[in-house]
């Protein structure tokens, strides 16, 4: 079969390669590719920056936000041939910590986890591949390719499920206002978990015209790409990652306020920080921030019901390029209206 | 009656002055002083950097770390004649806003709240004052002078309510390790409580030798006066608000690790920061930082359980001087070996 492979480390190696089917060892149910999301780590990995390949072998299959149909399922494991799934990126450690023993991969202590397509693990990039049924989820079929949005979404519904936690620090928080930075697949996903919550949403990003302003614009909310004045929020979703936006936002959350980091970014870029005013601040306000990665079983569960309850038609949007396995390399060239873009696997086995 | 006031913003205005018994309008309780604690904000306010004065009126009566006995009690208000009280500290706006309106006041979203010796209301440093039921708490008799420490303990038993009600956003969460920097009262009572709750403790301070080391070792905690090399803790209680102190300790905080920020520092003091190095750790590992101040019932219900549990002996060491009303002045002079510092009102009415 087919698989996009990279040398972890390595710029640029990414191809189609052929590779030997998955391994039975990869879990017990036989899945073949719908679509293939791409994100952020798949272009550090491809550029050599992140990624590790499986123990002795040269080179990882990529991919971690996965669309499949189960070609094969054990009686009794809870899915049938037909069924359309998504795979969890995330395995615990064989020896696992607390967390990753409680089923909270997600919150992995000793950082001796794996990932599919990311961290010793093949990934999800191959014409077919295998999951272990509990840590496969089942998707709404009425969704199709737009279930491929599941993994990004868990990253949110986690994120959104530790800002309620950590607001319930205080018995009367009723947050009404929600500034989310970035109008990536990410950022646009935590203003449709907004929205869902009925809250007042600002989003910023930097496009002025194309599919961001117009989709942050049909859930309702308000879409700024000049300097935000004196906006305060009750909560933050900080997606850009950029140094400049997480410190400035930090300032933004109002008393109470809590500010989730969502964005990966890469350090070494100093900045001249008032520390001690920034500390005063949230000393006497009360501000609490946060980082969240990654997301475990129950996230995407909620994750699956969010989609579910979504506009099809605006979820459809945030997929602005499907590229056929044939032409993958397009796939990984970034264009500046991209928000999600797919390699569609369904035309190919 | 005697009062210690000051007329905020002007520095060294503190003075002993004769002024009217308290009104009516403070509360049903009629309360006799029995000490006043000295801490960071009694100083910042001497200095002419920080309080307010009550509406129409210049001087403010200073001190909110209380301790009195009831002298006159209505019937039904829970209280008796000779009962030990500390007073709360924060009321609400007459207009509450729903934190305030929740009882919630430490959490009060729109800074109209006051503050008995800090904020438009006065204090307790008055041979007599008055409070309201609600706002008196009763301590356990066996403390005497001790309990002049509930309202520091208030501070940190909000500290640990918010730690543990963060750490709850992942189920597995079971703390082992706390570094506390700073090791005033605060600290020294964070240092307490986690050691109540069975932690390892490592304590950061600059003295080498004194009452800090000592108290420290005595509670089977770790004195650190150098660099801390590779420590990584669960959980850090900041109380010192120094810049660098407060950089170092976000980075030393483990996967899945939670910093209390619980002192108030200056801002204007700026510092070369790589913050999306610390971003993409906070990320990566699930940190959460966060700002605690003040105190709500509940949380000073909890410290005097917490004092009622602790070593009298210990807590008794904890305040390094009592100094007579009469000779108020030299409470006021920093020495290098203070920890908590007392005005003593007992011998004085």
């Amino acid at each position: 079969m087919r698989a996009l492979t990279v040398q972890p480390g390595v710029a640029n190696s990414i191809q189609l390669t052929e590779v030997p089917p998955p391994p039975q060892s990869d879990g017990a149910l036989s899945v073949r590719a719908v679509a293939l999301g791409i994100c952020g780590t798949d272009h550090e990995i491809i550029s050599g920056e992140y990624g590790w390949a499986p123990a002795h072998q040269q080179r990882l299959i990529l991919g971690h936000e996965s669309l499949g149909t189960i070609e094969e399922a054990p009686a009794g494991s809870g899915f049938a041939r037909g069924d359309l799934v998504v795979g969890v990126v995330r395995r615990p450690d064989p020896v696992p910590c607390p967390a990753c023993a409680a089923g909270e991969w997600d919150m992995c202590r000793n950082g001796q986890y794996t990932e599919r397509g990311i961290k010793e693990r093949n990934g999800y990039g191959a014409e077919y591949f295998r999951l272990e049924p509990e840590f496969a989820v089942k998707v709404d079929p009425r969704l199709g390719m737009i279930a491929v949005l599941l993994e990004p979404t868990s990253i949110v519904a986690k994120a959104w499920d530790h800002i309620e936690r950590i607001g319930q620090r205080t018995r009367s928080w009723r947050p009404r206002t929600l500034l989310v930075t970035g109008a990536g697949p990410v950022g646009l996903l935590a203003a449709l978990l907004g929205k869902q919550r009925g809250l007042e949403i600002h989003v910023l990003d930097r496009n002025k015209t194309g599919p961001k302003p117009d989709l942050v614009r049909a859930l309702g909310a308000t879409y700024h790409t000049g300097p935000l004045g004196s906006l305060h929020t009750d909560l933050v979703m900080e997606c850009t990652g950029a140094s400049e936006v997480i410190l400035d936002v930090i300032e933004r959350a109002g008393p109470a306020g809590i500010v989730c980091l969502a964005g990966v970014s890469s350090g070494g870029h100093k900045l001249s920080v008032d520390v001690g005013g920034g500390n005063r601040d949230m000393v006497l306000e009360n501000n609490a921030v946060f980082g969240s990665v990654n997301a475990n079983r129950r996230h995407y569960e909620l994750a699956a019901e969010a989609l579910a309850r979504a506009d099809k038609e605006w979820l459809g949007k945030l997929i602005t390029r499907r590229v056929p396995l044939s032409r993958w390399q397009e796939a990984f060239k970034r264009q500046p209206d991209d928000i999600k873009v797919l390699v569609d696997f369904s035309g190919s086995a």
